[in-house]
């Protein structure tokens, strides 16, 4: 039995090494007996939550990591300057193979450039997207992309995140021929900013995608698309605003099936894609039943395989 | 007692003239006795739907527009070719002085085309935004714009919009010294796109507004900001969102005292501001209750006398 290992910035957030610590033990409990966190950090500190704690025997290994990328440090500086760092030992048992996953709450620049310098984009990727998981009426999830990576695009970028969106969905939500549409302000082609008008033209024409049209903002979580193609910019302010939603309903006391996974938590995390590795960014004030959901997420790509799919259709 | 008039596109809006001008009706009971309604459109078609309604003498009249411009037409060639329709008619009203106000429903471009043509913008403003009415915790209301004229807008204009959303809010929600925010990717000021980046300098030494900085998409609804500044694109993207939120928990009978408000109907309509007159415009779909609802704004505006305030503030 091979051993999958996916490995955790343990003092990544703004409550590590506590809440990773934590949902790393909560993650060990569900994930299958062939798979093993490995907790990057500092081991004093990562021990001294871990000690009173219970779990499998061989399901948590640590890796020590002297030092810390905070989360306000320039990233390229950070990641330059702190080889030691958590974050960089991190992309290090990753790029070497010792893992198949790395996931961090900690600095998301940091994740970026660690991803971009070490593991490198997959083929032609030009930016690399961060992908949000978006819940949908009805209980399913799609794509939203970027949402926070690249604030400006280029419509060749959106592009690529079009197919990458495509191909992404299509393995890890089991989707035959995803739907992709761009977010725009109406509905026909000529509507939009100066990029919208120019990426239509763009995923109207490519082949590689199932390209559906112009959704509204109405259209979000209606699941009229499964893809949602938009810049960084605005991808991030929709992402907060739906958790925004969610911390308000949950503060008077709504439940509701669909604004309820608008929790940042019930997914956990969020992959960057077009690179070389599996590697999902988490909320800097995540829980520990984020980070378990960030490390549950994790193996699904895993299992979908879905790095190796995205370097297949970007050969 | 001058009477203070009130125009209505009885032609705009997908069900049109029957919710315009049962919309009309509503408001004619509830608006002061120095108030009168002038619904512009096709004489036979109101008639129709006004003659078994009952209605304060005089509170109503009509002015006869024999032509239409459509929800799908080409805004400035339509209004060019169209001057008798009633979209035509309510900008002559409004701009010979007839009338101290024009609502519609109908084709929103055509709305923004009369604006500019017809009465032309204040002072140096460069392009007119229509500002949204946001819903904030607590039960206020805050404003956003622009939400949808201009899909691509240059920091100056950006500058424009939060000089105008400034003076709007102040006269129109009665604050001393409304607070504006940039709509952003993160608090520093360095944070976002190209545009959002150079924005927020020149917020920063604009002397005219109290710049608060950066707002995100989880400060939207929370009232951090009075006046959001964004450009159109993210602005109806917002919007759109937060009206699809009301109707997913109107659908599965949530009852909120602000996603509540999430509901087109409860404004009732955005005003185009930054030109030479009362302008607001409704949503296609516009119900009765929202029609009523867009004539008590302009009533609202009227009073405010917000149009004198914003033409001193760009003199």
């Amino acid at each position: 039995m091979s051993m999958k290992r996916i490995a955790v910035d343990a003092m990544g957030g703004d409550y590590a090494p506590k809440a990773v610590v934590e949902g790393a033990v909560m993650a060990a409990s569900e994930l299958p007996e062939d798979y093993q966190i490995v907790l990057v950090g500092r081991k004093d500190a990562m021990l001294e939550v871990l000690r009173p704690l219970t779990y499998r025997a061989g399901s948590i290994e640590m890796v020590e990591a002297a030092d810390v990328i905070e989360m306000g440090e320039h990233p390229t500086r950070a990641f330059g300057q702190k080889p030691n760092s958590s974050i960089g030992v991190g992309f290090k048992l990753l790029k070497e193979g010792t893992v198949s996953a790395f996931c961090s709450a900690g600095n998301t620049g940091a994740m970026m450039v660690g991803s971009l310098f070490t593991l490198k984009t997959v083929g032609n990727i030009q930016r690399p997207p961060i992908a949000g998981y978006l819940p949908l009426k009805g209980g399913s999830y799609g794509i939203m992309l970027d949402i926070g990576a690249n604030a400006d695009c280029k419509p060749e970028v959106l592009n690529q995140f079009a197919e990458l969106g495509s191909t992404y969905a299509k393995y890890t939500l089991n989707l035959e021929n995803p739907r992709v549409g761009l977010l725009n302000i109406g509905e026909e082609e000529e509507k939009g900013n100066t990029v919208a008008q120019a990426t239509y033209q763009l995923l109207k024409n490519n082949k590689k995608i199932q390209f559906i049209g112009n959704v509204e903002g109405r259209d979000i979580f209606n699941g009229k698309a499964d893809v949602i193609v938009t810049d960084g910019f605005t991808g991030n302010i929709i992402f907060k605003m739906g958790e925004s939603m969610y911390e308000h309903a949950s503060s008077v006391g709504i439940e509701d099936e669909l604004i309820d996974r608008m929790n940042y938590e019930v997914v956990g995390g969020s992959p960057i894609i077009g690179i070389n590795g599996n590697v999902i960014v988490g909320h800097g004030i995540s829980s520990p039943t984020a980070v378990k959901n960030m490390i549950r997420l994790a193996q699904r790509q895993i299992e979908s395989q879905v790095v190796e799919k995205i370097k297949e259709a970007f050969a």
